[in-house]
Order: C-alpha cells, then structure tokens, then sequence
C-alpha cells in the first residue's frame, strides 16, 4: 500500500503502530495460553502411563511401578531445571526461532539468522536453572518439559518387576539431565544439525545448512521422545535380563499377564486423550504462520485419530489371523489391540503435520504390523523381556514413524509447517519420495535413526551395565518372587485381597480337589496310626 | 460511519481491509482452537463409557466390553471418514451455514443462501473420504467425528455380555456410515429439513423453510447422538433378549450388579467432565455472533452443570423414597445417582443454550425423574434387560431434552444462537411455550421426535434381525456363561483372581461349613468302609 | 498520540472506535474462553478427589465415600446457586474489579472505584439464584462453583468410614451456602476487607483500604478453598472420633491401609493434572494486564509444576529417612509421596503467581514437609483420625502458602498481578520479606491464618457437634463394621469379591494351616466317637 498520498501513509503507519500496539501482544497471549493447554494434555499421558503399566504388572509390583511413574514428573522436573532446558534450547536466541512469531524480541537478540557454530549445534548452553530466562519462554519451557517425562517414563514399563527403585531414580536423572535434551537439541532447535526448524545463513542463503538439504521431519518427537525411550528401555530390559519365570528351561517365553485390564486400558485411553496436547500442540501457537497454524493443528488432529484408530484395528486383525493360523482359534486380543492403539500414535507422531490423510491410515496400520513384529523380535529372538511391549512400541513404531515422515512428506504440507525454503527460487521444500519428491528426506530420517540409536543405545547401555556391575540394578530374586511393594514400599496395593498377589493356591483359597487330598491323606495315615476296625 | 468527507471514507475503507487481513484469520484460528480443544474433551467420553460399561457388567466380560468401546473410536473414525461426513456435513457451501464466520469463503462458494433441494435436505453428497475438502473444516471433521463415536457407543453398554464380538464390528459400521449421519444432517447441517440452522430462500426471504416455522432446537445433540444412540441400543437389547438369569422362571428380574462401582463411577465423573466438551463447545466458536458466542458457552457451561447435579440430586432422592415406600428401607444408590447425573446431563443436551438457569434445574430433574421410570417400565413391562441402562438414560431423559428445548427455549437466547429469523419484521425466533412462546418448537420436536424414532428403529431392529437370523447376533449359552474374556479375548482381565469371575464358590475358595461338611462325609464314608471300632 | 494534525485526530478517533468495536469483545471472548477451559479442569478435580478417597478407605465403604464425592458436586452446585455465589461475589459492581478487563461496563456501573461499607468489605449481597447477573459474569460463576466444589469436598476424606450420608448432605450445604463464600469475598472480592485485589478509595487514593497495605497474597487459594476446607476436616475428623480399631488400647495408632493404591494414585494424578485448571486458571485471562497475563500464566503452571515434584520428593525422602532411622529398614512409600505431591501443590497454590522457580522449590519441599509434620501430630498428639490425611495436606500445607507468599512474593511479580499501588508514587506494591520487603505482606498473610482459621472452626466445630448431639453424625459400630455400602447404599462397590470387604480368613478362603486343624480335630473326635481299632 506504498503510495504518494500523505494521508494514505499516515494511515498506514497509524495501522501499523495500532498492530504492533495490539495485535502482537493479543497473538503471542492466545498461542501462550494454547501453547500451555496442550501442555496440560502431555503432563496428563503421566495418568496414563501410570494406569498402562499398573494393569500390566502382576498385583504384587502395582505401587512399585506407579512410584516409578510419578518419580518420572518429579525427576523430571528438578533435571529439566537443572540442565534439561538449557542443553535442549539453551540457545543464544531462543526467541528468534522459526517458529517464533515475535519479530521485536527477534530483533532485539541479533535478528533472525544468528551464525552457527559447531557446539551450538550439537547442545544448547545457555538458561541452567532457568537464569536468564525471558518471561515469554516460560510457557515453552514447562512445555517442553511435558515431553521430557513423556519420554522418560517409557522405560518404567520395560524394566518393571525387578528393577530397583534406586537405580530407576539414577536412570531418569540421566535421561532427563543429559540424553534426551541433547536429541530434542539437534531434532528442534533452530540452532540442531538435524532440525528441519534451522535456519539458514543470511549471508549466503544457502540451503546447505539444513541436513540432507532438508532436516529431519520430526513433527512431534518420534525421535527425540520415543526411539530414545524406547532404545533406551531395550538397553535397560536386556542388561538387566528377563523376570524369573518369563521363559521356561527350554527359554520358550511363558505368558506373565498384568493384573488389571481394565486399569491398562483405561491407560491406553487416557494416552490417547492426552495425544492430542502432544501432537496438535506441537505447533506451539494457533494463529501464526504462513496458511494459519490453526489449519495444521486441525490436520494433526485428524491425523493423530487415524493412526490411531488404523494401528488398533491393524493389530487387532493381524494377531486374530496369527492366532487362527498357528493355534486354530479366534482370539480378539484387547491388550495387543490397545498397544496396537499406540504404535499407531506413535507412528503418526513424527509426520503428523505433514502428510495427507489416507496416508495417515498407512502409516497407522504399519505402525501396528511393525510393533507385532517387533514384539515377536524381540520376545522370542532377543529373548529380551519387556512387561509392558513399551520397546515394540516405541522404538519399533517410532522408528517406522520417521521412515514414514522421509516418505510420505506431502510437498505443501511441510511447506506450510516450515515455510518456504530460503536461497531457492520457489522456495519448496524437500518432500516424501511417495509423493513424488526426491529421497533427501528420506535420507535425512534414516541418518537420524541411525545417530539417534547409537547415541541412546551408546549412552544408556554402558549406564545400565554400570549399574548392574555395582549391583544397584536389580532386586534380589527372593524379593523379585515377593513383589516389590511388600518389600519396598511398605505393603501390598491391595492390602486385603491376598489373591491379587498371586499365591492364592499356595496359602489362602484352597480349591475342592486340595480340600479332598488333604482328607484322604489324613484318614490314610489315621488308618495306619489306629487300624481299620475288623469288619 | 458513511460520510462525504474524503478522508474520513480513506480511513475507513483503510480499517476494513485491515481488519479482513488481521481480524478475520485470527477469529477463524481461535475458534478452530476452541473447538479443537473441546473435541478432545468429547473423545475423552470415549474412556468415560470404556469405564462405565467395565464396571458395571461382571468382571469376566470386562475385556470384551473394553474392546467394543475402543472399537467405537477406530472404526467409528474409518466410517466417518468413508461416507459419514459426506453423509452429515458434505453440503456443497459447508462454509456457508449460520454457524459459519467466514463471509469470504461462503460468497466464493455461492453466497449465503444456496437454493435448496430435496436431496441436500434429506442427506449430503460430498466430501467422501475427505476428497475436495477445504483445510479450513478439517477441525469440524474432527469436531463432529467425536461426536459419532460417542453416539455408536452407547449401544455397546446395552449389547453388553451376550453380544458376538462380530456383530458389533458390523453394527458399528452401519451406525455410523449412515444411521447417524443422516439424523445428523438433518438437524444440523444448514441444508437438513428439520434444521434450526437452515438458510432460508434468498429471493423470497421467507421462513416456511424452516419446519414449523422453527425447525428443532437441538443445540448440542439429543436427537442425533443419544436419541440414535438410547433406541439403537433398545433395537439391539430388545432383539439380543436378557442375560442368562437376568429374569427367573416366574419373569422376575434378578438383580446382576457389575463387578467394580468405582470404575462405574470413575466413568460418571469422566463422562460429565467431557461433556463440557460437547455442550460449551458445540458452539463451534468462541468470538462468534450477535451477542457473542463465548456468553452462550458460559450459560451452557453453567446449565450443564446445573442439569447434572439436579439429574443426579432428584434420581437419588426419587430412588431413595421408591425403595423406602416399598422395601421399608433407605438407600442411597450409588449407581442409580450415577446415572441420574447422566440423565440429566443428556436432558440438558438439547436445551443448554436456550434455556434459563433456573429451568435448567426442572429440566434436569425431571431428566433424572424420566430415567428412572423408562428404566422400570424398560425392565418390569418390556423385559429387555439393558445392563447400563442406556435406553433409559439416553433415549428417555434424550427424548425429554428434545420436549424441554421445546417448552422451555427463551426467545432472547434462541436468538443469540441462531441468529434474527429473516424474513419477518423483529427478527423474533420461536421460543418455547412456557416462555410465552406459540407451539412451533414443540410441534417441531415432536415432529422430530418421531421421525428420528422412527427411522432409528426401523433401521436399526431389521438390522439386528437379521443378524440374529444367520446366528451372528448372541454368543452360546456356554460362552456366556463362561464370560466374553476366556472364551475370545485370550484369558480374563484380571488373571490372577478367580474370585472376580463369580465362581468363587465352586472351585476356589472354600467356606469353613464347606470343609466342615466335606470332611464330616469323607468320615462317614470311612466308617462304612473301616468299620467302627468296637468301643 | 495527541497532536493538531486533524488528520492524524481523526485517525486516532477512528482507531479508537475500531478498537472498542473490534478487540474489546474479542479480547473478552478470549478470556472467557480460557476461564471456562480452566474451569473445566478445575472440575476434573471432583474425579480426582473421588478416586484418592475411593481408593484410601476400605472396600466395605468405597461407595459411600465416592457418593459423598459425586454429591459435593451435585449440592455444591445447588447451594452455590442459591447463596454461595452471591455472598461471595455478589458485589455492586462486579464488572470493576481490578481484575476486569471490561471498562465501559464498569463505567456504566459507576466508575471503578465505588465508595466501600462495612458489609460489602464481609459478605456479598446480590445475585441470589442468579438474578440480575449479567451474562458476562456467567463465566465466572462457573469458574467460581468449581472452586467452591473443590473446596467442600476435601472434608469427605477426613470423615470417610464411619461419618452418616444424611450429616455430610447438611454438611455440603452449611459450608457451600456460607461458610467458604464469606471468606472467598474476603479474600477475593474486590471488596472483601483482607483482598489485595481491593479497589482504593478515588477520591484520597490513599491505600491504607488495603489491609496492612498490602491485602493478603492469595493467588489461587490456599486461604478459601484449602485452610476452609483442612479445617473443616478437622472440626469432623475430631468432633466424629476415630474409626473403630484406628488406635488400640493403649491409644497408639493401628494402620488401616486403603483398599486400592492404584485408585488413589490414579486420584493424585487427576489431582495434579486439574491444578493446571486451578493455578493457572485463576488468572481469569490469558490476554489482559500490564505485563499480559500469559506470562502469569506460564510461570503459574512452572512453579506448579516444580512445587508438585519438589513437595512429592521431599516426602518421600523425608519418609524414609524416617522409617531409616526409627525402625531401620529403606520403605519408599508411595501413598505418602502422593500425598506429598498434593501437599506442594497446595503449598504453591497460593504464592504461585508471585514467586521466583527457585522459591517454587523451597514452598513445595518445605509444603511436604509441613505436611509430614503435621500428619504425625494429629495422629499421635491429637489422636485425630483422618484417613486420607486431609487436614495435614490441606490445612498444613495451605497455612505453609500463605505464609510462603507472604516471604517469597516477589517485588515485580506481585506488580505484575495487581498492578501499581494506587496513591503512591512508584506503584510498588509490598513484597516478601526475604525479597527484601517489609513484613506487611506476611503480616497480612498471619492475620488471614489467623481469621480464616477461626472462622472455620469457630463455626464448623459447633456444628458438627449439633449434629453429633442430636444423634446424625456418626453410624453405628454396627454399621461400621459391617460397612456403610452394605447397610446403605445397596451392597458392596464389588459384589462378586468378598475377600475384598476383609472378612477373607473368617469366612471364605481357608488356609492350608486352617484345614489342617479342621481335619485333626474331626479324627480327634472321631477317635473318641469310635474308638482306635485295636492294633
């Protein structure tokens, strides 16, 4: 609207100072406060994964790993305080991200581009124990820490039933301090060599600075949150090997179900429910944008729904089938559809923003063939034992989530998540191969994997044998057969219900055939102590 | 503010092309936020009623009835996808209805007031599989898919414990693809005959298009969610016939309590926590409207609450005093106040937005007072055993909420909702009768009453028939009374408590009596054999 | 912007027409939605209350104590409409407080600052049944009843197992129809006579109307809802006397474990997660203020994050270091650790708007340590028995936030929320001690204790103890042992489980031990009957 008009240019910057006056500060308040219920949503999944792994413990471990469970947030918490925060986005100007809309603060911290260096690449240093911090990161700041624990407590479930709670408390210091901060880092920063969020030198424009001339597409955390919980429970369930009982002298698995089902699929439910704070509120703002983040908060929501709704059903008819093929019966298995459910999140976590909706039904449904097979992998092949599939789950179908994003990455689509590429003409981003675009993506997202798994696995199984050597890591067998929450934490969950426990046929309900053994063996040895009368 | 002073009509002409280019996308994003966010909530009745159903049947059908509630969700949201939105929303303006703010978008599409049709007004054409749809009403898609779900769900409450597992899948197909969305067409697309939203005749500006003059008041869903919902369910319980022992040999009900009430009431204060999902956000906006639609979400908010406690409060009350006049005893039933607070909030679903606070208690109370006699007549008169009572709950106190928008609407709010009637003078609505109002509204409840009635059963009872007829329908008396969970879904959900699956008695736990008497036969038997000795 | 251009004159006119005609509703819409949302959450806590109680007490009362729980809603709601409201906010000019955003209409009601009379600064007077509220405060209606709810019902722990339904009924009423509205005006009315959010007198500005210049720091309620409703639990737990078998002969205590940590811990879940509704909710905006109020937010939902985890910790190792060095073994407790979370949230609660995140620590730990303290001073001096520990975290922690405020309050921070002090030159309000502040803000904090404390129990103590005398409070040891589900709520919460009621060894599963005896005693006496064959 550049005109010659003097009353026209008053106008127009009068309208500019009333937007900035008004408009800036209403914005940033509403992608605050949607920013922060989302939030709530993510700290919720907590509720759910605490139910997820209470149901699938035996009765004699409930208070133990639901402990667990809560020690996530509350660890959580003081290391995200500590370093978490400041080695994930501890950044010289984090407020001048991609995904910042507040161009004043931008500017004020040395504009948009900063120059980038090899460490700040790797880990963020600035903001421990949240100094320094801008009152406008706040939000972010609990924000993200809701990922944190997310992605901290997936190992509760594999190491459950054996796992000392000392060593577990050392374990989420480590994950939260340092391992998954680092990734979260180079996933999603602006300053990370992996992030699809960097920005590019404004001298040069050279498109370079993004990896594989793309960045990782890694919407919601498939690889900051779920392959580093998930690689870092494979780590934790294979060093501190199987529970007593898990597999017969032959090693063939023998079945070990939780005590509640309903409680694990009330988990499964309220995970799903709090997905939706995990995914759609990954935009971190609402009204922002080049085509509206509202728009793609919208489409992650979808998304999220059906791969949720594929994965469950996926499962659901593939382990009927395997059942009916091997054994001859039907079976609609609840516990593997309601983990089905969530390797169909999971899988859709990463590439939710970006890819159309049948592609969402794919992705969802092989998340669920992936986790089967996983499952199996890692049962019966690495005879590694994992209560709550939480490996199968996580690395399996998270894995296969950032496939899926290199994949099926729609070429609009991730245009409007991460604006038009500078130093190109059009300005088009690198997208899916699927969809006709070249493999960079896709190469981007099998690097990630391959640097995201050595790092975990790296870091997390020499901390685990550490533990083990020093013999912090594991219960004595004899507390193991006990059950935890006799042992530890001062009695069982259900202190008047001895058959929860699991020793019902040992002391407590004796049935009708014992009853009558008993009898009969008493009145033998009556009859040989007394003699039967002459008849 | 039209005047003939040139700089005056600049600034103007200045102001509007700002506050298209600022004001209109930053609305349109916050309103997609609002109704995003109160999907989430109503997806969350989804583990609301997993929890209601688990509770309230035995404990070894408790997997299975789990599983028909996730099942609600993931293939509710495949037949939502496939033709249940083109079905309900797939108008060719679905930018342009009442509840539509954007004004740009419905000119582009034709203006305001398309002509109608027959056919658009009986059910939508468009949109299948989500093609050609706009991003802009993906979040609607998603808005109006929870609400599917939740409708297909109820029906699994009232199926429960006898039902094949197949047969439901099939069930939820039918509900969904196209019971439900053409119920929901009707009352609430702008295109639908019996819509209050409907857009009326541009040329002739003439109100004969809405029926009677009104069409139905049914803000947030008795008719198309628990009116299909409660009758669907009394087709399939009708047809299913009652649990093995619900009635005995002289047609007397026996009472069958559910194995775990907490879960039964955990469910009741997650269903009511989600319904501030469904009512306050079937506004679909939040800065909308006349008089603002975030005022209209407060009072619902408000009547909500109102309707809930005053449902629950006059159940209690009304079953306390039955139980007093008959049985001589008091008692305050838990699960029968449960269900009242259900009532009353599916009483008030309807009405929520035209109502005032204090109609909102009678509406209530008289929801809570209609559930409790459609569930005696339902279980002493018709003898269909529905073990959550979800006929009386849905389709009684559903059916009394469409009565009450009726008889209770007031004529400012009903203008706050729909906006001025066109066509006439003052603009002035219907309102309901007992505001003062003609009979219109009733009339048009009524109306739909029937119709919805009768297209629910007429549909839904051949349906079950038929799957009766070729044996899908019902499970063998011996996996009935075996339980859903052992028979099908690989084992109970709780493993290691035999106690909860009823038998108890018989094999597991044996009485002092019991032991007593065994032993005292076992020495009978051992005198004949042995002989006393002589004394 | 005052200048002779006319042009630029008529620019700002018109700037100020679009802005009052534009953002003000919007801005109000937006607020109104973010309350309502909070509100929602703040609902969820009903949920969450129902299941820590649920799960705390015996399976023999966890109907009753879930029905107490469902009808603190259900009265709360009745009496909140009948009285609660008006006597709490009922104020002339409810549209003017400090904390409204709505100018014009305060202005229409006579300006913002309305001459103040003794009985508007102790009690509300208008709005009774909701009449004459303008529809714009509905929202905070709702917001406010949710707060009243949450309130009322923390005593339900405290009498769990022994109290009679009819009491707590009248109970509910006399402490949501007057005692917790009085001290909500006086904490929080902008009229009410300890309120910080006191509006000063116009025309001498001074700000003595402040109490001890300052008003008491109580962001979110640790005086209203907490110390009214921790006190009220120990006017009943100690007017009602311990359950039967809760201290032995020699008057020291016999634990009574709850029947199902699961249930409870699920509770504290809940608990935590509606706080983010609560805490941050009380901002009433998300787009308002000096600093705008999404930043009070974001720092509420950090600091009620970190005083959650550092409360939880705190117990836990406190606990245990206990245990360590009383009775010499390592028990990491989880219920106690729960009731640690709930303890720093409620220590937070009131100063968490005010105080730095490293003082969010030291509240939260210290939170959990008053906790423990007086814990074991109610059991072990007062002999007071209170199954869910609910005036230890509710009082105690609650007494600990206020005082906390008082000596954390942060100079900028308390600016932020009330604004500049009016009559002074630099606007300071008064801060924390240890900030470096006076001691009115502590001061104020100690005379609120000090009110609010004998306002609960000088009206709660006699009451209950009319109740006690006329013979309505407490069951009968029968009914008590028996359990009140059984004698009056129709029959256990788990009808198919009696080893869940704790008659397990008397009645149902024998031990092998038990059978044993049997069988001898039977040979015994048969022996004698028959006589030992001569051998």
């Amino acid at each position: 609207m550049a005109t010659a008009d003097p009353v026209a240019a008053q106008i127009e910057a009068a309208l500019a100072t009333f937007k900035d006056d008004n408009l800036a500060s209403l914005t940033s308040d509403i992608n605050t406060g949607w920013t922060l219920q989302s939030g709530y949503l993510v700290f919720f999944m907590q509720a759910g994964f605490a139910m997820l792994c209470a149901g699938s413990v035996r009765a004699k471990n409930a208070k133990n790993i639901i402990l667990l469970n809560i020690l996530d947030a509350c660890f959580g918490c003081c290391a995200w305080y500590l370093t978490g925060w400041a080695f994930a986005y501890g950044d010289p100007t984090n407020q001048c991200s991609a995904n910042s809309w507040d161009e004043a603060t931008c500017a004020a911290n040395g504009g948009p581009f900063p120059g980038l260096s090899a460490s700040q690449a790797f880990i963020g240093n600035r903001n421990f124990v949240m100094s320094n911090m801008d009152r406008t990161t706040y939000y972010l700041w609990f924000f993200q820490f809701t990922f944190a624990a997310t992605g901290a407590t997936i190992v509760s479930g594999a190491v459950a039933e054996r796992c000392r709670f000392e060593s577990y408390m050392l374990y989420e210091l480590m994950i939260v301090l340092f391992v998954y901060p680092v990734v979260a880092h180079w996933v999603w920063s602006p300053f990370g060599w992996l992030s699809a969020w960097r920005t590019v030198d404004t001298a040069s424009k050279q498109s370079y600075v993004l990896f594989a001339g793309s960045g990782v597409y890694d919407f919601a955390g498939d690889a900051a949150v779920h392959m580093v919980g998930g690689l870092a429970s494979l780590a934790g369930a294979w060093v501190l090997g199987p529970r007593i009982g898990r597999f017969d002298a032959a090693g063939n698995p023998v079945d070990m179900p939780g005590h509640n089902a309903s409680l694990t699929l009330l988990g499964v439910f309220l995970l799903w429910f709090g997905w939706y704070g995990f995914n759609p509120g990954s935009t971190l703002a609402i009204t922002y944008g080049i085509d509206s983040f509202s728009k793609v908060a919208a489409a992650v929501a979808v998304n999220t729904t059906i791969g949720a709704a594929s994965g469950c059903l996926a499962t659901l008819f593939i382990t009927m089938a395997y059942q009916y093929f091997t054994l001859g019966v039907v079976v609609w298995d609840l516990i593997i559809a309601g983990n089905g459910a969530l390797a169909g999140l999971v899988a859709i976590t990463g590439p939710c923003a970006f890819v159309q909706s049948w592609a969402a039904f794919i992705i969802g449904a092989i998340g669920g063939l992936v986790y089967f097979i996983a499952s199996k992998v890692n049962l019966h092949l690495l005879k590694v034992d994992d209560p709550l599939d939480a490996i199968a789950v996580h690395a399996g179908a998270g894995i296969w989530g950032l496939i899926a994003g290199g994949a099926f990455a729609a070429p609009g689509m991730v245009n409007n998540v991460y604006g038009p590429l500078p130093g190109t003409e059009d300005g088009q981003r690198k997208y899916g191969f699927i969809m006709g675009g070249d493999g960079s993506a896709l190469a981007a997202a099998l690097v990630c994997i391959i640097v995201v798994g050595a790092w975990t696995l790296g870091i997390m199984t020499p901390f685990f044998m550490l533990l083990k050597k020093v013999g912090l890591f594991r219960v004595s067998p004899e507390v193991e057969a006990q059950g935890l929450d006799v042992s530890h934490h001062g009695g069982s969950a259900y202190p008047h219900e001895e058959g929860k426990n699991g020793k019902a046929l040992e002391s407590f309900g004796l049935t009708a055939d014992m009853v009558d053994r008993k009898i009969a063996e008493a009145l033998e040895k009556y009859k040989k102590e007394n003699g039967a009368a002459a008849v």
